[in-house]
Parts: structure tokens; sequence; C-alpha cells
């Protein structure tokens, strides 16, 4: 049987190789502060960026040929296959995917159910042949115009509930391959204008219809993580999963901060004005960091550009912070993240996965031996000494009127102490 | 006694005038939709931008020659002065302070304390015969060196103490001039690089800071409301108060979201990629929506450049939130707006209120005559109606399997409604 | 015969209207400063956002239904009588379009070419029925994936030769529907990254692209104005028309300067970081001023959102710009501006138009009582009179040893004097 | 004799260092395609951030507590004395200068400039006795309040005449110590507002000035490069030599485009919304590269950080197109970086450099390898392998109409062809 990617051999580790289509860091059996690197880093590939997207831009339609496009189920089931010959060129552990990306749309709502159950049918054939895993699956509620105003935040109650018989076929799907995740990202649960929007009332259907699928996750005993994903903005003018911040203070007020997670992307962090390194930190600190969406921004574009990474410094700094906070569980490294419309060849969608896999090899390289040498902890706490002295424990629960006392009497009149910032950052770029 | 604003008349309202010292548009006395406009809009003058801004910018010094630049008790009484005959001028109805605009910094926290306690009672004499009264009240705690790491985050534990000592004067100060509520911007609470900074402690300790202060209310029976001023950037990389939604969070992790509301800046939401109206809405939603500080941003600058309000359709917008919010309970308007700093003239301060102050009132106006005509409020409640059919509230209690078996059932095939957008904004454009 | 738009009466003037389908501002004939409105605005409608765009965004597909949808000669014509019935209920002078957007794509360029030819008869037939006149025509060289790598400065000459002929028939059709100026959007003249890129060479060849161009203008006697329009980036990463300063370098490198002007987009100059009015004052101050596409961006977002204009104040300063230019001579005001993908309605449609129409109305107005009140340019020569002055004069062609000597002698010491820019804005809310 | 640095060995290179205090990449001697590291790099240390900057940003003041700090010539004297002991401990062959930054302010003119003159005397003494030499001096126009208005563009005539004056002791002065380039950044030549801007008559008078200096350079003998430094914003809402495209039209439009070039920075290419690289880039395509000033801008942050540069990957990338450009010739790796305001350390200010030297080493090392690899140049030249054929050649000379036929003729339908771009950021990341 011919394939797409007839002619590429399977992608092995080869430190000294002179092509792009070698690992040249990644080496999945690597040993890396006592865990393998595969285990460490969980790749994973996206079903819709490197299968079903077709190259167009707000500009420009379709620039990709594949012989798998097509809207019918031979298309889909080739698509499928397609993908699994990939898995097995770059050996990644994960896929992921939504409904759509897999299936054929049918004409109603049950033609799709089942065009989704027939191809989890033969995704699961091709699993139980080996290949990856399922790292998550989600539902596409923001591509059809059925969801133009929204899916669980929709003015129309028929879209709500659309959007909730989705979710369980999704969540029944992705609990029957196994999948360690569900993924939650509300592309239109936002708005356009607030002229027509009732924020006070979407915010409280996007509650309950989260709530409804942790209960069913529960009900049908889905072992896995339930993740949202925050992004700002794009698609919409203003989403309500806005960053890590937003999305802590949205499940606290529904009662979700134990139960859900959050899957983080590189782009989207930019995009609201974050670095990725601080959206890993604060959900770490809030303990809801999950899993990721590795990918890469432009900083120079406006938009989310979902290219693959490239820079291992501020990989680097990504896998820093979820090594401080203990490494995935059932997360991972998933590369939410598309060729240029431009890299037209299978070679290249081969090579930008390699490529980018030994970014992160090196990133996560970097970021266990940054750990190891210890030299920013140790940095750290020296800074916050002064909070494990009595008297700073104190502080904590006097109240200001003992502190105000206390200051008169003790004259108190701090000088400041160097941050040390270009100094560390030197210690930094010692391991990237 | 001559006056640096001498030969400027009392502003007062003129519909026809042809000068900008007069108001065309801002009556205090007329009646919009049942309470007078100085009732509504309730302005208040900034003492720090108005008074103790001279002028500089990150590449050059003071512009601005004011005869009460001074470091001493005498030079800030002069400051004081002039000030209330500003206030005399605009005959706005408040005014605001941060204890370093209106007290010379003393060698020591007890010398500082003393300061501000003189000037206080300075301040309270010239309101005893007449004259505005206070908004509110607040502590710089961010422009001494000894903040530049944070205050009530700093890792230093005496900075924590000395904040809060500070907070405790301030408090106290706003308290005896009868100050209507009592801010905390938190400048430097955030962080220059994650590579120093502990985030978790860092904000355990501002929850338990505000905890102090709220607490210190009680005691003391402050009536007025504690306003938290959310900003995401600048001074720091990044600050922890980013948003109204990051505050909404921080605020209830921390038990306080009964207790604190929300002083909101314009130029603020623009730096976190929200609209004005935005900030407002959510605000709202969440019933935290406290205070507004009126200004606007260059939108072509990155940075905060609180310039006085120019644009009414815009500040229409925003009024009309707070209007759907039932407007203004203790908080206002503050002008946290600075002239730009080629505006030299005694003239150009004075006129710069004054001109905001009418956009403001333009904007009142428009925003009330929206809400009076109802074409909005209608259309809102009509693009929602299916939520208050029976089988739109079922939905909300209903679970995954019972909405999925409907969906099925019933063959539901949602088909988009349209939104509107534009032929909303063509309402809003008949009133402004 | 049936109408996509049946049910919508003709737009007419009534300034009382309570609906937007009215004209409340916009009197075509009323005169302003000697000038009948509609002369002064020349309005027209693109073809690409109003008629052929579909509603897709990059996470969503169409959303529109209209009946003209299709992919050959018969759809094309039904969209031309589409096109003229929205006209006949605008009443607008003009309308605009690309190549792509009236004609179906043929297998082959000369199948184009003859479609093109054919749709031009129908469009040419229906015009010499009444109806309006053509304000530009364009070539769309962005969307086909043979542009994908841009069209002038595509790697492969056969993309360079495919997009000259591509010219001609665009500006033969244009020439032959009597179109008032021609225009150049370079949407892919430009990288996704410089890794593969050559930069002189790209922008060599679009040098000699345009002056071949401009060679063929006159060969045929087009009297029209060749325009480019600058936009910084999207769909590329960058794009050398960048703004209105590069294009004028560009121009100038190339020999062009007298040949041809520019085309502003609102939207445009907000994505390369200014104000419209900065960019209509800087080309205007080239004497490059051509034509404008009137819309909006979201301030919020980091795309070109395109939509209808509706901030009056703003749209004010644009027109201010071009009244003090001399207003339109070929130019006029295209509306590059496309409904929300949530706006299904015909009325939508109808209505966002005559908002916009509206809404610069209002700004003409606004812009022709500032000029001739003159305030603003009393203010602005007294700022400069200095300049006027012997001395002032003499300093032009002094040598800097010179000027050196006179300060020393005459002790120069400049004492700063007031900008005045809050009071100007005052002065421009008195109008707007 | 103590010093500031005092207990801080000289830098020397130590690839084994564990310390920031050694250079760990940078070795002066090691040579890089044929040429000594120092002789490609050629690093300076700015003046202003390093010895005149006393932290402050808009929110806070002064942080760092100097010795050197005062503003008579006993300080400016000990300044520059430690100025050297910081040259000295880094070894580094430049450094740069405003007249500002070295002499005191005089109360007139004559004054300053006779403060200049001796400090130059103090300057020249210790660079007599070894120390780097001057890669380029300027004079700061834009932080007095005098040029608050701007300098060569200032509504006033005597500020032009100042600021002219200016310049000649500062060209004389940088003439006299030997300087190699001599830069003007415009920082205030642009606009608050364009209400009261005369934008034509503003840039002639820049044109002017500039020409002015060119002559005066000529008549000294000055061999040195005068340089423009492009900026988009900040301080200024607009400034008029934007980016490098911007500053090339100027140039040309006031014929000085072949005597003078350009100083680009990181930090002012990001504000201007593109990547550094670009702008070495386009600035090499025009002949105008002159020098740099090297930083890095935080990308969450919307104005300029002027921080050391840490990111290896970016460095390279700009190195690249120096490299490829053929290297600097009188320019140089200046770092227009600053501390951030919380490092008060003597150690940081070192280490700062140190750090910010071995990044750009590395960079360096790793442009050249990627050059002497040629797999990038390689892959240019083969995607613009059509335009060496005849027919590529002959299309550039070629009338549209003939063009038209021959694609009518051949049938010309392009096909396109795989950008790479991924596999191009491969072969990048395989050396740095």
């Amino acid at each position: 049987m011919t394939s797409y990617f007839d002619g590429i051999a399977p992608i092995s580790f080869d430190p000294d190789a002179t092509t792009d289509l070698a690992y040249r860091h990644y080496d999945p059996d690597e040993m890396v502060d006592g865990k393998r690197m595969e285990d460490h880093l969980r790749f994973a590939v996206a079903w819709w960026h490197s299968f079903a997207w077709e190259g167009g831009d707000p500009f420009g339609g379709r620039t990709f040929d594949r012989p798998w496009f097509g809207d019918d189920i031979a298309a889909a089931k080739a698509k499928a296959d397609a993908a699994f010959d990939l898995f097995a060129i770059l050996g990644q552990p994960f896929f992921c995917f939504h409904d759509v990306d897999i299936r054929p749309e049918g004409a109603s709502f049950a033609e799709s159910s089942d065009n989704l159950a027939r191809i989890i049918d033969h995704i699961g054939e091709k699993m139980a042949n080996g290949g990856p895993r399922l790292l998550w699956g989600t539902a596409n509620l923001f591509s059809h115009r059925r969801f133009m105003s929204g899916a669980a935040t929709n003015p129309d109650p028929d879209v709500f509930a659309y959007s909730a018989a989705t979710v369980k076929d999704c969540l029944d799907a992705t609990h029957r391959l196994g999948g360690e995740n569900y993924v939650l990202w509300g592309g239109r649960e936002g708005y356009e204008t607030l002229l027509n929007t009732d924020l006070r009332l979407e915010m409280d259907h996007m509650g309950r219809f989260l709530n409804a699928v942790v209960e069913y996750k529960h009900k049908i005993g889905f072992k896995g993580t339930i993740l949202i994903e925050p992004k700002p903005q794009e698609p919409t003018k203003h989403q309500y999963d806005y960053d890590v911040a937003t999305v802590a203070g949205f499940l606290q007020r529904y009662g979700l901060e134990k139960e859900v997670k959050l899957n983080l992307e590189q782009g989207h962090a930019i995009l609201a004005g974050h670095s990725f390194e601080h959206e890993l930190a604060l959900a770490a600190s809030l303990d809801m960091l999950g899993s990721i969406d590795m990918n890469r921004n432009d900083y120079q574009s406006g938009w989310d550009t979902d290219q693959f990474p490239n820079n291992v410094p501020e990989v680097a700094l990504a896998y820093y912070e979820i090594l401080k906070a203990g490494g995935f569980t059932t997360g991972g490294t998933n590369f939410d993240a598309k060729l240029r419309r431009q890299s037209l060849e299978p070679a290249d969608l081969v090579a930008a996965h390699a490529g980018a896999m030994d970014v992160c090899a090196r990133g996560l390289k970097a970021a266990a031996a940054m750990l190891k040498d210890g030299a920013l902890e140790d940095a750290r706490r020296e800074r916050y000494a002064g909070w494990e002295t009595e008297a700073g424990k104190g502080l904590l629960s006097a109240s200001i009127e003992d502190i105000h006392a206390r200051v008169l009497r003790e004259g108190i009149n701090p000088e400041p102490v160097s941050g040390r910032q270009e100094r560390l950052e030197n210690i930094v770029n010692r391991y990237v």
C-alpha cells in the first residue's frame, strides 16, 4: 500500500544527523531526572492542523493538495490512515482530535453522530495494531454556522442542547479510545459586541454546561482530566476563557476548581498579553496545570499564528515551570501548530514535527539541568528568606494597628535589595 | 490673595459658549432620569496628576512650572491651596489623593505620618469652608524605592509592614475627611521576571494584606467602600490585579468578594486588551462595580497615556453600562487624567477638566436616552427569549444524556439568527 | 422580478427618521462648503465584502445564505443583479470590484479572462441603465493558491507574468467601464519568513511591475489615477507596502512619485500603528492622497476587522485632513467594510451601509464646520509664526557654525510654549 | 584609589566558568570567518544607561545609589572615572555618549558648551592612557524642557538654532575623540497631536537640519558615518524616523541617501511592528546598514524596555543579516540596554554586560556557521532560480501587453512551490 509519505523513513535518534528528518536531540529512552524523555514530554500530534487544515487564511483559500481531502466516510478513513502513517514515521506516543477533524458532517445530528461512531471504530482498530494513544479528544463547537453565536452561551437554547449532545458523543468516543483527558475550547463562547450580549446569563449557562460535562464524566467512569483551554479572543472579539486567571475565577464561581484543569497554549498566552511561562506558573500556583498546546505565535502578528515552536530558550522556560510543578500526569505536549500555508510537501509536515520535537527535547533537558543545578531556586529561596523568620511569619496574622505600632516602635525603614534579574538570566543562558 | 489661576473665572453652564472655559453640556442641576446630573456623574479631580505631576516622561524631565512645587510643608500647603482654587473654578463635587500627593516625604515613617496628619488638618479646614468632598483616598506604595519590589508582595517582610502601616494612616485620613471610598492600586504588586518570583506566596501575602485592610475598616467604622483598581502591567511587567476577571477570582479565593469592589479605569482596560465597557459590564455582572477613573488611552501607544477623555461615543457606552447597573452609589467619575506635558498654562489645566466634564455629560445624557428609548434592551431581551420558555429553562437542569436523547428525538438542527450588530450600532449613533 | 432585497424601499433623506433604513444626516444635495455632499463624499460600495464574502473566519465557514452564491456565469450575473438592486436602494454614486468578485474562475487564464469580459458586458449594460459609476477596479492577486508566495514578487517568474496579464485585463475592464481610478493592493507582496526571501530582488520586481502598469495606463489613455493601498501585514507577516511613508519611499526609489497616489484604509493604518488621520495627513503632505477605504478596526483585535465606521469624532478627523488637502479629485469613500458574520439578513446589509453613510456625512459636516470656524488653523499658524520672521527664515539656509555663533552671541535660551492639545481637542468637540 | 567596582576582577575568557563574571563564549581573539571576534562585534558600552540612568520609571524615582550622581564637574569626572573602571573590567573596545550623559547642564548654552569641553578633555586624557575608543557621540535633544516640542522640528526657531549649535559641539567633540560615527536620534522629532502640527513644514526643517549636519561634517573633515536611529514612538505619539523604510524615504527626499546610514535598535524595531532582522535586512538591501543598538524589548510590554539581550537564536538571526551584508565597517554593537531598576549592585552592572556579550558572541558564531554551511543561501538561490533564466530576465523589460500575449499563448498556469519555512528554521536550529 502506498502512503502519502512514501519515501520518508521513520525518524530515529541520531545526534550527528545533518538532515532534519532525524532527531538530533529527542531520544525517547534517554533518562532525564529519573524518567524517560518520552514520558516527560508525552508528545501528541493534532489531527486538525496536520490532517484537516487545508492551508487557507482570511485572504486566500486551500493551498494543500492532500489525497484524503473530501466529505465522505471513505475520505475520513483515508485521512485516518494517513495520520497513522505519519504517526509511524514520527513515533510520538499520542494524538488528539476534534470530532469534525475525523468524521464527515452529516445532514442531521443523528447522522453526524453515526459518522463519528464509524470512524472511531476505524481509529480504534488502527490503535489496536500499535501506534499512539489518545491524549485528548474534543468537540468542535465553533466552525459550523449553527455555532456562530456560541455553543453553551448561544442565545438559542437549541444550540446549547445540540452542543451538549455533541460533547456527549465526543466524551464517549474519548472514553472508548482510552483518552487521558477531555478538552473544551470555547472558541465562540464570548461575544462580538456587548450591545447584543447578556454577560451574566451567558456565563451562567457556561457554568452549568461545564458542570453537566463533569457530572457525565463521573457517571460513565471516565478517569481522564477535564481541561479548559483559555484564549482571549479570535475568532470572537472577547472569549470568556480569556486566560488562566479568568478561567480560575470562573471555575471557582461555579464550584469546579477541583474538577477541571487547564490546557495552556503558548499562542493564546501571547494574545492575552502574557508569556507562556507566566500562564504555566500561574496555573501551577493554583493547582490547575493540566496539559499544553505547544506552538509559537509570531510576536509581530496580532492573531494566532500557531507555528511550530523553534526557540529553545523560550521552550526551556516553559518546561522549567512544568518540571517545577512535578511534570505532566495525564497531560502532555500537543503540537497545536500548523504548517505555514506555503509548506506544501509531505516532507514539510514530517520535518516540522521532528524539528519541533527536537526543540522541546532541548528545552526539557535544559530545564532539568537548571533544576538540578539549583542556582535559580536557591536564589529564589534566599530572596524570600525573611518570611521564614518569626517576625515574618507573625506579620501574616497581625492586625494593621499592631503592624503600625511596630513600624513606629522599631523605626522600620526598609532598604531595597537587588532583584538580580540579569544574573538569573545569565544562569539560564548557561543551560539553553 | 493671588492664585495661580488668577484671571480665570469660575466655569458655569452656558450651552452657547464659544470658549472652552464654560460648560456647554454639564449642567449640575439638570435632571437626568430622575437624578441631578452632578449626582449621577460625581466628578472628582485627582491630586496626583493635576497638582503633583511635573510633566516628566521616560525621556525627559519636568516641564511644568508650578509655584507650589517643593518638598516641605509650606509647599504642600500651597499646593492644597491651589487645588482648592481649581476646585472653586470647576465646581466639581469631589477630589481624590494619595498620601504622597499631599504631604512631603519624611526622613522616617513617623515623620511622614506626622506630615500627613498636618496636611490632613489643613485640607480638613479648607473642606470645612465649602468645597468638594473626598471621593477616595489611597496610599502610594509604588514610587519610593523601598517599594521597588512590591508592597504587600515584597520579598522583604519589613516592606509589607511599612506598607500596612502606611495604609493605616491613609485609611484613617480618608475616614477623618469623610471619604466615600478607599482605593488600593497595586502598581508594584507583580513582577519584573518570573525567575526571581514566588507567585503563590506573593498572592497569599496580597490576600492577607487586603483582609487586614478590610478588618481594620470595620474596626474603625469606616462605611465607605474598599476598591481595588485593576491594571495589567506598567510599571511592572505583570501586575496581579490584571483586570476585572482576575481580581474577581482573587477576591473570591481570599474570601473578599462581598467586601471589596472595583475602581475601573479606561486606560487600564485598554492595556489589558479590553474595551472600557467590557470591564464595566463584567464588573456589573459580578456585582463588583464601584467607581471609575475616567481617562482615555491613545490606541497607538502601548503604555498608559492617561489623557482626558474626548470621545463622546465611547464615553456614552461606559455610562450606559453604569446606568444599567443602577448608577454609582459610593463611587464616582474621577479624572485620572493628566495634561499633555506640553500643556503648560493654568488655562490648559482648567480647560482640560472642563472639556472632559462636558464630554462625560454628553455621554451620560446619551446613555440615559438610549436606556429610555429601550430599543437596545428590547433587542437584547428578544435575543435571549428562548431561555424564558419551559424548554429553555429545563435545559439548565437536564443531564447531558437527557439532552442528547432529546436532540435525537426531536431532530434538533438549529438555524442561526442574525446578531444585528450594525443595526444596534446604528441605534447608538442616534444618541451620540 | 423578485430581488433579495424585496420589501426594503430605497433609502431617502429624513432627518427625523426613527428607523435606520433612512438617512438622517446624508443628504446628497446638501451644499457643504460650496459642493454637494454627494460630490464631497463620493461613496462607493465594495463588491467583495458586500456580495462575494460568505461570512467565514479562520475558525468557521460560511454563515451567509445568498441566492447568488455559485461558481458559474449565471451566479455571477445574479450577483451583479443583486448588487445593482442594493445600489438602487442606497443611491450611492460609485462601486468598486476585484476581478474575482465579479467573475467565476476559469480553468485557464484565457477562460478567466473571457469570463471577466462577459461579466463586464453585463455590468456595463446595467450601468447604462443608470446606477452608480465605477470608482475603481482592481485585480485579486492574493486569494488563489498560485499567488501564495506573492504576485509581482513571486519567486516564480510565471506568477509575475500571470499577474501582469491579470492586471492588463482588469485595467482594460476598468477603463472600459469608465473607472476613475485603478488600485493595487499587494496582499501577498511581502514575506512569511526572511529565511527564504530576497528583499532587494522582490522589491525591484515590484518596482518594475508598477512601472509596467503605469506605462500601460498611458498607452491605453486611461486618465484615472493609479493607487497603491498600503497595509503592514495580514495575510503576510510583512507586506512591502507597509504604510504611507514606506510606499512613498518605494515610489520615489522607482521613479513613480508623480504617477501613483495612495488609497488609504482606516484599518490598515491601525495595524501599522498609526491613526487614520496620520496616514491621511502624511499622504497629503507628500501630495499622494488619492482615495480612502473607510472602515474601522476593532482596537482590541490584532487583525483587520473591516467593520463599518461608527465613530463620528474619528471620522470627522479623517475628513478634516481630506478637506484641508482640497478634497477628493478622482478618489472617494469606498466602504471596505464587511458585515459581522452573524449579521445574516438583507436588512443588515442595507442598514450597515446606510448607518455608515450617515456617520460619514456627520463627519464631513463637522470637518467643514471646523475648517470654516478656523480656530484650529489659526492656532496652528500662530504656533509656527516664528518661522515667518526673517530670523526664522534665515536659519534654514545658515550653516551650523553660523547658527552656533549666533546662539552664543545672542545667548539664545528658548522658553517652551504650551502646545494646548486639550484646548484644541475641546474645539474639535464643539463640532462632533 | 578605590573604585565603585572594587572587588570585581577584569572579566576574562574562560569557557568552563561557572560564574557570570567571566566570558564563557566571548573570546576577543578567536577568529570567526577570518576576523577576530572583537573586530566583528565591536562592542560599545552606553554612557547613558550604564552611568547616567538613575533607575526611575513613570511610576517611581531613583533606585540606584551611585557615588557619582551629582550636577557638577566633579561629579561628572567621577562618573567618567567609574566608566573607565567598568571599561577596564569588561575590556570592550568602544563606548558611546550623549553630551548630557557626560557633562553637567550649564545655566546658558555657553556654560553647557564649556562644561562639555572640560569633560571631553578629561575623557581624552583617560583614553590616552589606553581604554576603549569612541564608537559614536550624539546630542541629547529631547530631555530638557526646551526640547519638549521637538529640536529640529520645534515650532520655535530658537530651538532649532539651539539644537544646531548643540550638534556642532557634539560633532566637534566626537571628531576630537576620534569617534567612528555620529548618531542622531530624534526622540522628540514627531508629534503628540496632529491638531497642532504642520507635518510638511516640520519634515522640511528636519531635512534641512540633517543636510546642515552633513555639510558641517565634510567641512571639518570628520570621516565617520552619520547615522539616523529610527524609532516609531515613545516619548512622542509619532516619531518621524519611524522605521528603516520611513527613514530611507526621508533621506532620499532630502538628497541624503548616500550620506547617511542607519543605527538600528532591536527594541525600536519591535515597537514599529518589525523583527530586528527585518530592519537589518531592509537596511542592508538599501545599502544603509550602519550600526546597531543591541538590546531586547519585552514582547509583552508596549514600551521600550531596553533590556540586555538574552535570546541567542534571535541574536543569531540579527548577526546573520549583518554578516551577509559584509559585517560592520564603522559601526558596532552598542548595548543600548539598561539594568532592571531592581538590579542595584555593581556586580549586576558588570554581569549584565558580560552576559550580553556572551549572548552576542554565541549569536555571531552561529551566524558565521550558518553562512559557512551555506544551506540557507543555497535554498534561497534555488527558490529564485527562475529569474536567472532568459525568460525570467526578459519579463523585467517586457510590456504588460507582451506578457499578456505570452500568458495566453503559452497557457501559463503556475503551480505553487513549497516555501519550506519549517525546514529552513530547522537548519537555523542546528546552529543556535
